[in-house]
């Protein structure tokens, strides 16, 4: 359960740090960042997870995602965990960008070989906060909420709704939201789970999980940018999404269609700060 | 005189043009960044001129600095111009970090063979801004501000100082400010001028110019970390610039140094919204 930290970055008044961890859940040394505000010197403080897209680290939000403007205001921990198990070595892992290291999904692989530490729905539900919160006693482990991007939007939902209570609230930008219906995610899933389209599958896949909810009314904010190229080539399915919660009455979903934003960090920086307040809005409440 | 829009980028409301030109005073194409700000649609907007550091492009900062938050607040225009000429081909323009490519200082060279195209000082003060406000009239070319960051530094001050009253203020971060005394100062100017220490330094040393300025009574502000490695390694030299402010009377000259902050773009980011309100101060008054 122990901590490393590998650097200390001065941001917004808090401090970035740089760590890392050896992790029994993917059987490797994983990196993260974790932002601590400046009120967490004197205070208990929440925290917000990001969770990252295809191909990212935990460096990538860190540096251009600007949440920490608005965690530092609000007095947020924020949480940013990397996207998969690094050098496992096995076969294949490294060849493409939508799947293997970098690619995690935030699933629990049931497949050979990458059941062997393509665990990242365990990790980050279980692993990293326990080791997080150990490490960081100024951190509430009883107000938590989960935001991400793209590949990481899809893990946001989907932790959110298969854990009713566990997060405070839920966003995202430009998520996956209905993998099983696009090519990211049945290449994924079919490399994770293997054919079982019917239970497995669905089982990770935000829109059918909306269907399924019971938890109460939701109250989730989604941005999507009409100039999104995977938007555009129907990988992220927000339509889908918005359409079943139609059918299963949840009127709490807002998808705002931003016009001409693209799927690029400078879309997160122009309104992390919304999303932001939309956790602050559950974790202080 | 004609620009090549490379790129359309959303952010905070306005938009980022990744253009480019043929510019005759470097002798190369020259790529810059453009923020207009939402407001531009509607008025004319000031420009702020945000100088990057050593290694650095107009990437650098468009995507970490977070300037474009507070420029699309206030209705200001930031443009990026990159730091050196690039592929000249002159050699060893690429053997270092420090100098030649990624490392103009915002000089016109003297010396050969960087006297043919390194030229930064005409390129940012007369080239430059002609084609970007030939190219967009919603740009207010009677008001001008400048800033910038290490390298950028230097040039924000040094080319504040020699043009009074072609800039409505000044500002900046971790700047360069005495380079007649520091390692990095003193490569480039004996590899651009040469010599002549007691003349052409001089000319482009921020303290040296402060020590001479006509202009009346300044307010400039600058933000140096005190985790700085290039702080504390004496290549920004911000208490030789604040000497010679209390030497000549000016009293408007505030450093502040920022605890634990870096010389990275997570210290940029921090303090950009600062920045753009001192330059707002000014282009609005």
């Amino acid at each position: 359960m122990s901590v490393t930290t590998k650097a200390t970055i001065a941001s917004f008044g808090g401090k970035l740090l740089k760590l890392s961890h050896n992790a029994t859940t993917t059987r490797c040394e994983m990196s993260f960042n974790l932002y601590l505000p400046p009120q967490a010197q004197t205070q208990k403080v929440p925290v917000l997870i990001y969770l990252s897209g295809l191909t990212c680290t935990a460096e990538n939000c860190s540096e251009k995602g600007f949440f920490q403007h608005g965690a530092s205001k609000k007095g947020i921990a924020v949480l940013y965990p990397d996207t998969s198990p690094r050098g496992l070595k096995i076969e294949g892992e490294d060849d493409s960008y939508d799947f293997g290291s970098g690619a995690g999904f935030y699933v629990d692989a049931t497949k050979a070989p990458y059941n062997a530490g393509y665990n990242m729905y365990s990790y980050v539900t279980e692993e990293l906060p326990q080791t997080v919160f150990a490490a960081f006693p100024q951190l509430d482990s009883s107000r938590v909420s989960i935001t991400g991007h793209s590949m990481g939007g899809h893990g946001a939902l989907t932790l959110f709704l298969r854990n009713p209570g566990k997060y405070k609230s839920v966003s995202a930008f430009a998520p996956i939201t209905n993998p099983i219906n696009c090519p990211w995610g049945q290449k994924a899933f079919k490399g994770y789970f293997g054919e079982d389209q019917q239970q497995k599958w669905k089982e990770h896949d935000a829109t059918e999980l909306l269907k399924k909810w019971s938890g109460g009314p939701l109250d989730i904010l989604i941005d999507v940018g009409t100039g999104d190229n995977f938007y555009k080539q129907g990988q992220l399915l927000p339509e889908n999404f918005e359409a079943a919660a139609k059918e299963v009455g949840q009127s709490g979903l807002t998808v705002r269609y931003q016009p001409d934003y693209d799927h690029s960090y400078y879309t997160m920086a122009s309104f992390a700060d919304d999303h932001v307040e939309h956790a602050a809005k559950y974790l202080f409440a």
